[in-house]
């Protein structure tokens, strides 16, 4: 059963929306507040150990984006961005007791129990109810998978992939492997870069629920393309509905 | 056009092997000996800040082994493990200067780059011939995914899968997602641990390349499962030839 209206004379010209994929962190669960919860424990434990006039936030960004494209997202990364930093920035003053707080609050972030937002789990059940629903999310794979697997919300979800970078080239391969044409998939998510832009670019429907935290990286300042955006994830089966 | 004699007339009885995977780190290409060469680095560095009595190299394979379920495979777990039991067993004497060394080596191990093995490209070539090629590696995304893209040997694989954990839960999952009869498939590496049994468990072919250097984690001792070992990578097309 579907909701959709759908030309069968000309299919070429309307597609019906088959698939809906949901972005995982600050999507379907908290995620930015525990990053930016472990940049506030670094100034506090480091920042005794700065020489005056260095921004130690700004340092930790340059290190941290500076590490992306070779040890990825995630907290494990981050971590060891952390680490690099305090030993870099202090010119080795922090005492490893510093850092060792460092790396154990990293791996509390790891085991950290998954707090799904708010309608999320209704959402994805009246999405189910009437399309093929897929997970889609960058990051590390071992803490992505975990939270997938604690998170109560696995059962909705056709495939579960953890990727790279959300770039065309990864949902085209995704989609291609999944066997879905692009003209009938949407991906939901927080991220405009990420979840939208992409997703508008190999010609599906990118449709944005603002989380109220966004990492600086993920922003997007002037957006010329056209997505939808969506006040809340409970709004997801609505705007399906009412899409042909 | 393919070796194999089959017997038409009763296909259940006799399957021919339709797809081969190979596994990548220390099957395709060198990996142990940077992990080893990390712990040597370690320890050099370490261990004058080690009170008397205490087996370092325990200590690090303790805490290494502690976290894999909580951090998984790969370098930058094994990193933040490093540095973990690096202020742990020193009770936070050893200097920050150290902990940077061991960080910044974690980050060289990412960005460097793969060594293929001996016979490994013509045998990709050769079973690609007859036989659909696919990689299946466990380990950290990012850089798994780096060493693949820059390894040359991409080309050869109609799919690229990293994994959390290569258990009979993974590969029946691959396995289900790309639509192969485990009856037709042959899993080729360099561990009877993750290679091997697990995929003669689902019903498919193991086959054994030991690598000479093996992590602990990954030796079984008392191994009760039937699978060929083979001397070589480059003895693979010969006993796919010879298997019907």
């Amino acid at each position: 059963m579907t909701p959709h209206i759908v030309d069968h004379h000309d299919p070429s010209t309307r597609s019906q929306i088959e698939v809906v994929a949901f972005d995982a962190d600050d999507t379907l669960w908290r995620n930015e507040e525990f990053f930016r919860g472990a940049e506030d424990l670094f100034m506090e434990l480091v920042g005794p150990y700065v020489p005056d006039g260095v921004d130690l936030r700004a340092a930790l960004t340059s290190v941290e984006v500076g590490n992306i494209s070779l040890s990825g997202y995630g907290v494990k990364a981050f971590g060891l961005s952390m680490v690099e930093c305090a030993v870099t920035v202090t010119a080795g003053r922090v005492p490893a007791s510093v850092i060792g707080r460092i790396v154990d609050h990293v791996h509390d972030l790891l085991r950290h129990p998954v707090e799904i937002l708010d309608g999320v789990p209704e959402t994805l059940a009246a999405v189910g109810a009437t399309h093929r629903v897929v997970l889609i999310t960058k990051g590390d794979l071992v803490h992505q998978t975990r939270k997938v697997r604690t998170s109560g919300l696995e059962h909705h979800f056709e495939h579960v992939a953890v990727v790279l970078e959300k770039d065309p080239d990864a949902y085209r391969r995704l989609l291609s492997e999944w066997d879905i044409n692009p003209a009938t998939f949407a991906m939901v998510g927080n991220s405009v870069r990420s979840d939208v832009l992409p997703v508008v670019e190999i010609g599906g429907f990118g449709i944005h629920v603002p989380y109220h935290l966004t990492w600086h990286h993920e922003t997007v300042d002037d957006p010329e393309h056209s997505y939808a955006e969506l006040g809340s994830i409970r709004d997801v089966p609505a705007w399906l509905a009412g899409h042909a």
